[in-house]
């Protein structure tokens, strides 16, 4: 999926930092066209500007169009986005589907994700353009999501969809060094072990828990080599410094 | 888990705008604790007000304190976010992933996620407090997500954690005891501190990295207050049995 030649198109935007918002929104995930359809809010403004942050490449390469239709005009795949069910016979799909759904047809189709005005939504005939409906999940108390934080949970969703087709694996912990081997936490525990005894901490025949629940702190920890080395060298001066 | 229990914690917010808008986001996704660690922004404040919309419920129980140390002392789990590389050795998740850590945790534990500053997002020193840190995936030209539409995303996943264990499984891992708070946390570091200095494994002046590596090292294992307890026992043998 080429998620720089997907259109978010936003119909009848009454606010510009709304406007300036959805640029930055879709910027940080990757998206780059923007389609204005019959703006209410003055376009460009200083407010879009404000709002869009470092992403103002985006507004300034955004389409202004006359309606949705000449917005979508040339696309083949619409989908429609918002909280209400407004045509019973349109499929509705959640955020995750609905970027698996699109996942599956960008690599062959022009694809529009159309917003609607920030009050009401997008109304019937609009959603009459569309062949499905993105809503994302909320609390049953209250639905309404700022119109670029929509735009931005979409987005996230479709990178997230992308980013899962390229197998890339997500950024996880980044050691500082390597992690410690099996054999170097055994040698740590057992000069461990060996000090909580000295320190008459553990009684050697009797205190069967404690060693077994330190290795499990620690383990969770998945502790590196240097940072076995710190706590050696703890338990080295534990030994050579007397404390009253 | 319970979504309404978990703490948002914005640190040293400058635009009231923003506040209000991680209201809205926070109630869209069933949240209601928000908490505003030393705010720059006025506050409260008109502009916060209207970006709230509907959520000015949310707006209305924000608690005000002094810093983020305050924020959270209390709680138990307590997450970083942020797009960069801060401190290389504590543990980055995805948004996905971290919804799902956090889910594990939040039956048992008092949560707090914390959001830093605008321009900057959170410091070294922040993140010294947090046992994980959420990364957004982004493209990689542009990753600045504007804070409200971070607070969306995230919130948005944690939603959809709870809506897909509504089915599933539960919590995986079986935490023996309560984990510690983060004033637990502190008093144990100014034991262990106090002890190593005792040690002259620390000279206070001169060693400023030992402390902040095993911080980092202790807080990746998410401590039980049983576990803080089994520790400082250690840390009071080695002060009273004087080794050769």
């Amino acid at each position: 999926m080429n998620l720089a030649d997907i259109n978010i198109v936003l119909v009848n935007t009454t606010h510009a930092g709304n406007i300036g918002a959805t640029a930055r929104a879709m910027k940080t995930m990757g998206l780059k066209n923007l389609v204005l359809a019959a703006p209410l809010a003055k376009f460009p403004s200083a407010d879009a500007t404000v709002r869009a942050a470092g992403a103002d490449s985006v507004l300034a390469n955004a389409v202004v169009v006359q309606s949705l239709a000449a917005a979508v005009a040339n696309c083949s795949v619409v989908i429609g986005t918002g909280a209400e069910e407004r045509r019973r016979s349109l499929q509705r799909l959640t955020a995750r589907q609905g970027a698996e759904f699109i996942f599956q047809h960008a690599a062959t189709e022009k694809i529009a994700i159309v917003f609607g005005t920030e009050r009401s939504g997008m109304s019937n005939s609009e959603l009459a353009l569309c062949q499905r409906q993105i809503v994302i999940p909320t609390a049953s108390e209250y639905t309404s999501l700022n119109l670029a934080a929509a735009v931005q949970v979409i987005t996230y969703e479709l990178f997230m969809a992308a980013w899962a087709a390229k197998q890339i694996a997500p950024p996880l912990r980044v050691a500082q060094d390597r992690l410690a081997t099996t054999q170097e936490l055994t040698d740590f525990y057992l000069h461990l072990e060996h000090t909580l005894i000295q320190l008459n901490f553990i009684r050697p025949a009797v205190d069967k828990k404690i060693m077994p629940r330190l290795q499990r702190l620690y383990n969770r920890s998945c502790l590196e080599m240097r940072e076995i080395n710190l706590l050696r060298g703890i338990l080295n001066a534990a030994h050579t410094t007397p404390l009253a």
